[in-house]
Parts: structure tokens; sequence; C-alpha cells
């Protein structure tokens, strides 16, 4: 995006035709939004961008990490406190369940243009893994065992707070 | 990593054994570094990890890009001006290519807690992706049209004027 000019369209990429616009839609839970990435394709295949014009990166990641090979049920089962992530299943599919205290909402990701922003404070939980998942996580913050609720009650005792 | 204290060991992650440490290796080509995660695995599987202690994240990223699918039988064969990036193949594997104009060097990424940092003006291709391959890459920038060297021979020139 044109920091000058933020309503222009982002820039084509040369060769590539644009099949998908970026969007993001509110989930309705805890301020998580699911995102679809810009996609563009030519004959060498499809490229899906985030972090451009009407896909932008909705914080700038920290850190980054990957699950595969998940031989568990369930991962994630925790909040944070003050780190975003956003999560995408470049390979495969898994099933994430946010909850904000009040409300929540289950979300399959199986397309690797798909992200689902989670803010704090949402206790998030994902099962499901196709055998052959790859689920890369973008961090706003480092590693810090501070910022983890690893209890519901502690979560919900921290949102009590609030 | 502790800002306060850089040297302290990376706090571990709670329930998880730490299997792998991390670890960055040039590779003798316009200062690209193979990078390996630091990597943790307890019941549910392996987390691997870029943005920690001895695995930092070689910059900020400002974009990301997923090239999944692949039906040509080459991609990249650009350089950048200015932009880093850093590649994953997060399933599957690819062939990639470097050359800084003096020494050339070729690397499948087959595993998924390994990473290549390429850093600007290194021409990069990548080949024999795996039907199955999701490549992910993190650029140090937004997209710019102009910060591409899209021919071998903009390229060299650009080399030459350094």
């Amino acid at each position: 995006m044109d920091p000058l000019n933020p309503a222009a369209p982002p820039p084509a990429i040369p060769g590539s035709d644009l099949i998908h616009k970026g969007s993001t839609t509110p989930l309705g839970v805890g301020g998580c939004h699911l995102i679809t990435l810009r996609q563009h394709s030519d004959h060498r295949g499809p490229l899906a961008v985030l972090g451009q014009g009407d896909a932008p990166l909705p914080f700038t990641p920290q850190r980054i990490f990957l699950v595969h090979h998940v031989t568990g049920p369930v991962r994630g089962e925790h909040a944070h406190r003050i780190c975003h992530q956003l999560l995408l299943c470049t390979h495969g599919s898994v099933r994430i369940r946010i909850d904000d205290g009040r409300h929540h909402h289950t979300i399959t990701l199986n397309q690797p243009h798909l992200a689902l922003h989670i803010p704090p404070m949402v206790w998030a939980e994902q099962d499901q893994h196709s055998p052959d998942a790859s689920l890369l996580v973008l961090a706003s913050h480092l590693y810090d065992p501070a910022d983890y609720l690893r209890s519901r009650d502690a979560w919900l005792a921290a949102l009590g707070a609030d």
C-alpha cells in the first residue's frame, strides 16, 4: 500500500493475473477476523499474499512457529495476555475453536489463502489436524511464558479483571 | 530473547522437550544463510520456532506470501535491490539456486524446520517443487515493483554498479 495514497489499488504483480482480492471478515468473537489473502496466478501456479493493499498484515510479526506432524488430539488450549497471533494452515487442514468468554466460534482452515487473526485474551484450541497439516503461526511478540494463560480458570479470572 | 540480557538462554516451553537448538550456517553466497529453527516436541508432536534466542528472525517481516500447487518448472528468477527474503518449505520440498555473481549454491528445502535467508542482490531460482510443496516467503519490505531485478542483465549491471 502506498502510504501517501492509501486508497490507491495495490500494484499488480507483473505477468500474473489477480484472481482474488484480499478481504477481512469479523467473526464476532473477541476481535477475531478471518483474512482471505490476495491471490495472484499465472502459468506457474497460484501465489497468495499478505501485507499488500487489501490484505495487510494485522501486526508486525516478531516470532513465527510451525506445528506439523501433530500426534495429539488437541493443541493450543491457551490464551495470551498481550500477544496477537495469525494462523495459516499452509498445507492440509485444521479446525480451530475460538472463545472470548461470551461468544465462541469454530472454523476450519483448509486452504492456504485463509488466515485467522486471534487477538489477546481469546481462548483458542486446535483439533482435527489432517495427517499432512502444517500450521504456521505468526506472533506479535517474542516468547514470554508470563504472557500465557494456560488454564481456563486463570483465563476467566483475567477476563473478569478487565 | 531477553533484550536486557541477550546472553540468557531462551526460556523453555512448558511441558515440551527441546529436541534441537536453532543454528545459522553461512552458505558463502552473498550473505545467504541456512537457518535451522529451534525445535520442541511433546506428546502432541513437533513445533519449530523462529524468533527466539538461538534462532532469531533475521529481519522484521512486512509481507508474507505463499507459493503452492506449482505447475511451472521454475519460479523466482529475480533478485531484489533492497528486500531480504526468508524461505521456508512448510510442506514437501523445493530446490533453490542462489547466485551472487561470483559464487552460486544449490540447496533443497525438504524439512519444515529449515529456512533460507536470501539478502538483497542475490539472484534466486526455485525448481523441482514436489507436487505437495508449500513455500512460505517472509519479506522485509512491502511490495514495490521497482525493487525487482527481473532480468539477469539488469541484475549483473546493478551488481557492477555497486
